[in-house]
């Protein structure tokens, strides 16, 4: 297998857009990336597409935008995990030497909640309102069961919806760009015992591409530090008494780049509900369950910490309009690695991680490195 | 690269089945396919899924049903070329040594069309009342322009639907399986003239699947001859004054097949309407186009003749539920190769082309080769 870098990233600004179509956000992530790169589409030569629920043939639609190159265009569909499913699928044909450059590109459309006008906050709370669906009911039960068993207070749960809305905070392309206190998301509204609704991803819609080459054509184009993709590693779903997906998929990806969890330097994941980060913690290697909490209380998982996650928000803050939710994490990772995250920078970045799991027993991990 | 040979094939009988879930289609067809290749589903260790508007990670919930393995599980949509799609990812799945046995399954759920009890000939013929759909809209009018150019009397085009017909009531697994004359066809409604109903692809349900593998695993399991992949090729959608995309994938399959035109012993195509038959015997390289007309009218593409299409009824006949359809290609053609194709057999078949076009911009063409 050759070696991939990520020569380009571009997103849109996550939010509620009821009167732009999809494509809209697709076409402009990928100019995006195309500029970033220093390429034009012409340049592209493979098309994955990530996206749930849209219509058929999304990225057709995106790439009919922006001109009928005679590319092939895959269309792939793995829930929220869809982005990175693309990405991965870009990857190999970079690594497999189906050609020199390929582009991935994510977009959601989850539609206007509530009835009103959309996108805003007031409209979104009242959304939040009408009851729990199967999604926060499955987590908040497995937050119960966290509570049981390493006694973890819920505040605890609440202080990683702080840090992921600060980090978010300083993003321009986040969903949401406020700052909460402790109390702010105490006081918001439960949604599934014990998860707050700050707690809880917004839906929205959004777009995020990412391109990927030869290490040759990123040299050739020497625009910014060379970022290696050095693993992509996929688990399913096995039975309740095996590894949880996590621990499978991340060993692998360990092993592929040849690194362990003592050198990430950072890490992008799933948090559509607060919880998951502590269990994630535990099942990346991070710490022991039993630690976890320690983690966040210390500020070990924040921007300035030892190890920060969802430094561009997480699914909390940045949002997770599914399709694009895994290229935006390769966008906020691409970023800082070459030393261009702004305010949100980790000082010498070298590696970060990337998870993102889906309904239906999908987890994927990777390993981008500068 | 490695190469890469078809192992085991499994189909449903596509058709209405308003009251049976998808996911039975494709655990239908998959357990079909393990049977056919002397495996069980804890041998699987890739799975691409290819299905169309179903909802949310089909083939997930698929393997679900068949145990959690762990494996990864990837869902595609390219329209009517995802079972297409999804058999050229699993091919790269074990040409770029990611796995040993892979599996492509596709599944289809057109949802009951007409409002009655679902299926029967009469409610089919009812809701075909209902008036053009775009798709016949465009084949057409590009049936109008054949007729233009090349003089064609829109009877050969019935004559198509009369000889995929016949060899759909060849084939169990085939939707319809009725023998029908050309009167018969000219008699049946017109859709979208010069197209009559029975030139048309019906709506239906359905799942297929294709276990590939390398020839390593083939030659240990023995079962059957073996079935080589030996190109697939994939064309998007490219300016009017630009070769059509089956002219482009065609010539690139040609070339790592290294066969060409002359070499085929049978095509398998996406005849979703009868006109399409003709213009890609052109852009296979069969023929010129002002020629398109005599091989109908001289059986050459029927069974017995010179390089039967669509033995095993094609959409016309068999059916395009969308999801399984290319693999219901695959299925066809491997048993073909094989010698098992029953009273459908091509003596001595060697080599057979296999292509969709997808909307949106899709063309896949694959060939496989004993």
């Amino acid at each position: 297998m050759r070696e991939v870098a990520v020569i380009g990233v571009g997103m849109t600004r996550f939010g509620q857009y009821p009167d732009q179509p999809y494509a809209e956000h697709g076409v402009e992530a990928t100019r995006s990336a195309l500029e970033d790169a220093g390429l034009e589409w012409n340049d592209i030569q493979y098309m994955y597409c990530g996206a749930v629920n849209v219509g058929m043939t999304p990225g057709n639609r995106v790439a009919a935008e922006l001109g009928a190159t005679g590319i092939p265009v895959v269309n792939v569909e793995n829930a929220s995990a869809s982005g990175s499913t693309a990405f991965r699928e870009a990857y190999f044909a970079i690594a497999d030497e189906r050609c020199d450059i390929a582009i991935a590109v994510g977009v959601g459309k989850m539609g206007r909640i509530g009835g009103g006008g959309g996108g805003s906050r007031a409209e979104q709370l009242a959304a939040r309102a009408t009851g729990p669906a199967p999604p926060v009911a499955t987590f908040a039960m497995r937050a119960h069961r966290w509570m049981a068993k390493y006694g973890t207070d819920p505040k605890v749960f609440a202080q990683v919806a702080v840090k992921n809305h600060y980090h978010g905070s300083l993003n321009p392309y986040a969903q949401f760009q406020d700052v909460f206190t402790l109390e702010d998301v105490l006081a918001s509204r439960v949604i599934a015992d014990p998860l707050h609704m700050l707690e809880c991803c917004p839906t929205g819609d959004g777009g995020a591409a990412a391109i990927v080459a030869t290490p040759a054509v990123a040299a050739r184009l020497g625009r910014h530090p060379a970022v290696r993709v050095t693993a992509s590693a996929f688990a399913g779903i096995r039975h309740e008494d095996e590894p949880p997906m996590t621990v499978t998929a991340s060993r692998d990806a360990y092993e592929q780049a040849g690194v362990g969890p003592d050198d990430l330097d950072m890490v992008q994941l799933h948090d559509a509900f607060s919880i998951e980060e502590l269990e994630y913690y535990a099942e990346l290697g991070i710490c022991e369950p039993e630690e976890a909490e320690r983690l966040v209380i210390d500020g070990d998982t924040a921007l300035g910490g030892r190890i920060p996650f969802n430094t561009d928000g997480g699914l909390i803050s940045r949002g997770h309009p599914l399709g694009p939710t895994g290229l935006a994490q390769v966008w906020e990772t691409t970023l800082q690695l070459r030393g261009d995250a702004g305010p949100r920078q980790i000082e010498g970045a070298n590696t970060g991680l990337l998870q993102m799991i889906g309904a239906g027993g999908v987890c994927l991990v990777h390993i981008l490195q500068r």
